[in-house]
């Protein structure tokens, strides 16, 4: 059981991580550079040589952030500066074995599924809470990929047409209301009203982690700010639920774990009342991840393991 | 294969249909009534009598307006005015064989996927626009179902937080902008701004068949309602894109065929500029239906098929 069974890569926008898991998903050795930002050549070098520093020939899986297709093409990662990369072919030529590759977020949720904090529920859908809003969706058991690998893109469902404007380029898409960078931009924006009493005036850095903070210190500004994430979540929730029935939802990511008292019981009440049927149906639980930071590599490596079988 | 495989059931609102169909979906004997609104007793005795009247020992497959639980208990059927009615279990004691019962949008994409506009696509998704928006997907060649039995409910997807009201209690649902009721309600708000021409000014009941007659007939005023209607159809379209990545979207009901030609082109034109990375992905058709009004009653015969196998 803590035989090393596959090496997960998670390339995220800022740091590249690498390990050896076991089956059951815990991470046994573990590497970690910084993400060469807008060189896909050393992209592919960086993870070919903490792939094979952790040596041996186990399969690898890669969860990345970025639309990823079937073919393991990165089409489109903006955080990470590539564009159309073919890095499942690229990572498969340089270390001799096959290598799969993944959305991120689609993967940790693979990973809370096998290992985590969704392991009892078939159908189950897994929302990220970071600098932006991730997802990954389980159908009977199964990892929603879709016609071309793109599905469980949960953070740009529209929840409020020519609403805010997402990274993305669309309007109104839940990531542009509930992700961390979301709701540091809330806090900076009311802040304009100088009726407001708060902490949060003397922070250098207004972003999420300091609303957070603020709010486990006893900030009722920064309490609110987060509420009203979490009432956003809860919408773009009720959408999910009326399409996919899941019996469990995870959130996962900083604006979920540390922020999940204040986000978490307004995303409930704000899906209660708006899913189709709701005072005649059951309604999923929500609960945090558990496989903190880590979920997207694990998942990566276990969908390896299954690629390799 | 002009023998008939099952018997289909599809109670609606208004009239209440039964038929044999055969294995390629064609519908044989039909039986039709009115639907007995509100009269649980009277409904499951005159589907008993339509189906014992088309004869035979064939397995029974219902598809009905309202939420239907994954034991065949109705658990929410408001046009029919039911509640908690457990359809399958009485329908097969009375006919001492077993009935499947499910949504009828739901076995109407399922009928669509297995003998209509979508044999080809293993991932496929299917809103009805008609009273209100019914939906079913269709994940990797399986029809989705849920924890519960309640997914596909793509009518109750939300395009505007806080937005118009819906039928369901909820507030800018797709059902609220893009049903043939919303789409007569839209004509009629407009319309008090006296300012407008329209043929609609002289129709008695300005419903949205009335609006799709005017349109056809090159009423500029109701060709832009429809069009506005396609535009809120797209904006569900796009998160529906970005959560199951379907390689199909199949449009059915009077509000997408007749009025096709006006609210389809807007639907899609408003879907690609929304859904995430569409400049380097794949996005899917959207196509009519081909079964027409016997989608549901086909889809419920061919999983009473395949639930009998």
């Amino acid at each position: 059981v803590s035989e090393p069974v596959a090496i997960g890569v998670d390339v995220g926008g800022t740091k590249l991580v690498a390990a050896t898991v076991t089956r059951d998903g815990r991470v046994l050795e573990r590497r970690r550079k910084r993400t060469p930002a807008g060189r896909a050549d050393l992209l592919v070098d960086t993870v070919d040589r903490l792939v094979a520093d952790l040596g041996g020939t186990l399969p690898v899986g890669v969860g990345i952030a970025g639309l990823v297709d079937a073919g393991g093409v990165v089409r489109y990662g903006p955080n990470i500066g590539v564009r159309d990369l073919p890095l499942a072919d690229e990572l498969s030529q340089r270390l001799g074995r096959e290598v799969t590759v993944g959305n991120d977020a689609t993967t940790a949720a693979w990973g809370e599924y096998l290992v985590g904090a969704a392991t009892a529920a078939r159908d189950a859908v897994m929302l990220t809470l970071g600098t932006g809003v991730g997802g990954g969706v389980i159908v009977g058991g199964r990892l929603l990929e879709g016609a071309h690998g793109f599905g469980g893109e949960l953070g740009h469902v529209i929840v409020q047409e020519a609403g805010r404007p997402c990274p993305c380029g669309n309007l109104g898409c839940l990531e542009a209301y509930a992700s961390g960078t979301a709701i540091g931009l809330t806090a900076r924006e009311r802040l304009v009203n100088r009726d407001i009493t708060s902490s949060l005036r003397d922070v250098d850095e207004l972003d999420g982690k300091a609303v957070t903070s603020a709010a486990l210190a006893g900030d009722d500004f920064a309490a609110e700010v987060l509420r009203d994430a979490g009432t956003w979540l809860g919408v773009g929730l009720a959408s999910l639920v009326n399409v996919l029935d899941p019996e469990l939802i995870v959130v996962g990511g900083g604006a979920a774990i540390q922020a999940g008292p204040f986000v978490i019981p307004a995303a409930v009440a704000a899906m209660r009342e708006r899913v189709l049927g709701h005072d005649v149906r059951g309604l999923p639980d929500v609960v945090p991840a558990t496989l903190s930071d880590d979920a997207g590599m694990i998942g990566a490596a276990l969908r390896a393991v299954e690629a390799a079988a």
